[in-house]
């Protein structure tokens, strides 16, 4: 490239890292860094500051909130250092608190962007419905001792599929103008005592998971029927859904590009 | 019965009542009671107290240590009360912090000691042999991120099955007397990354399966071979063994009478 060239693009002599990280959440204020909060972003930043001795900025592929857990979030930075890759993923590990790693480092193209590149997500939501709490299964399901089954979950779950305006299912605190999102699949499964729903999509709302998964409960708890959910959705309302379940049933399972 | 025998049977009035509890010992001091710290016996009699309003001793099948996890550690203790067992069981539960719960709660003989009663009990220590931590196995495994391999482990643990004295395998402050004991079974199996071992038994020497487990870390990392065991064992001597490992990765599955 020429030198004209390369001088005007100030990234030229940055290589691009991706990283796939898993974490477990209890003990974070959530991905997002934060000035007075310990948070999984704030958490990398620093043990890439102790290792390369330089302030780099993660960009996430997007947030996740307090408690959530990730089994593959994924994240972008770029650094001028010649590091090689597997030297800085055992050096980052060794300055990340043992709730969060570094699964993967690898070097990406200059253009990518853990956040702008996402084509799929998927995440998991675990419903424990065991008679009695398990003491391993606490910090990673939401209980509900009741009998809960796959039929019932998938009945209501199915009108979700495709592209559709979510607004029934978003936080009042989602920023995004547009609602309309598309769920990709739905996959719900029971292992023991404990249901799992599991969400592809390109993208989702402020809350959209827990809320939906809120709505299911309350639609079984008031034994109504699982085509009410029908009704939810095309409502375009947060009133008609079901409260936020718990952060701590949900996992960021994975990030495609 | 006659009321002179009656009153000469101070248990006459009391119900025995059993119980299996699962517990995540991260957080405690190990079962024991102990006048400071928090211990899983200490939970479970003061939740009695405040449940049943009287000061009850609680027996529990042999005590586990700190950071030591059960899936069915088992206990038993006399009440007058004629409070349902379900009932009983609900508000042992409400009342006990979320890293315990009673899982089972019967009446059983007056004769019966969750202590003395025992028939044989199973212990797993989980491995986890992965290149990179887990923040989820972290608190339930000892990491060994190195080719442990299901052959090498039964090749070693094979002279331990029978009827021996673990003198090598028994921690100096054991007070027991005699360290003959006997291993029914040792199960051996890898689920991805984690490799199980189970240890099948009437009773097991205080630190004996950590020792022995160290004892199979020491001669793989210092690539010793598996038939060195033998002569561990045979040696009589703690010295010759290795070293005692990390209580988190050993879980008390279940107690048998």
């Amino acid at each position: 490239m020429p030198l004209l060239l390369i001088m005007q693009n100030p990234d030229f002599f940055f290589r691009n890292i991706l990283v796939v990280v898993s974490y477990k959440g209890t003990n974070f204020f959530g991905w997002q860094k934060q000035k007075k909060e310990i948070t999984i972003q704030g958490e990398i930043e620093s043990a890439l500051f102790k290792v390369l001795h330089e302030k780099i900025n993660l960009t996430g592929s997007g947030r996740t909130d307090a408690g959530v857990h990730a089994l593959g979030q994924t994240a972008n930075f770029k650094i001028q250092s010649q590091i090689k890759d597997w030297k800085l993923l055992k050096a980052l590990n060794a300055n990340l608190p043992d709730d969060i790693r570094i699964r993967n480092l690898k070097e990406v193209d200059e253009k990518f962007s853990a956040r702008y590149s996402t084509k799929k997500k998927t995440y998991r939501y675990r419903v424990y419905t065991e008679k009695t709490k398990s003491p391993f299964e606490n910090e990673y399901s939401y209980f509900y001792p009741y009998d809960l089954d796959v039929k019932f979950v998938k009945g209501a779950l199915k009108y979700l599929v495709g592209r559709h305006d979510f607004t029934s299912f978003s936080s009042i605190k989602d920023m995004n103008k547009s609602k309309i999102r598309t769920i990709k699949k739905i996959r719900v499964y029971k292992a023991g005592g404990m249901l799992n729903v599991e969400f592809v999509g390109n993208g989702f709302l402020y809350n959209m998971i827990r809320i939906i998964m809120g709505t299911v409960i309350d639609l079984h708890m008031h034994k109504r029927k699982p085509s009410e959910m029908k009704k939810i959705l095309n409502g375009h309302n947060r009133d008609l859904a079901g409260s936020t379940l718990s952060s701590k049933g949900l996992f960021l399972v994975d990030v495609k590009y």
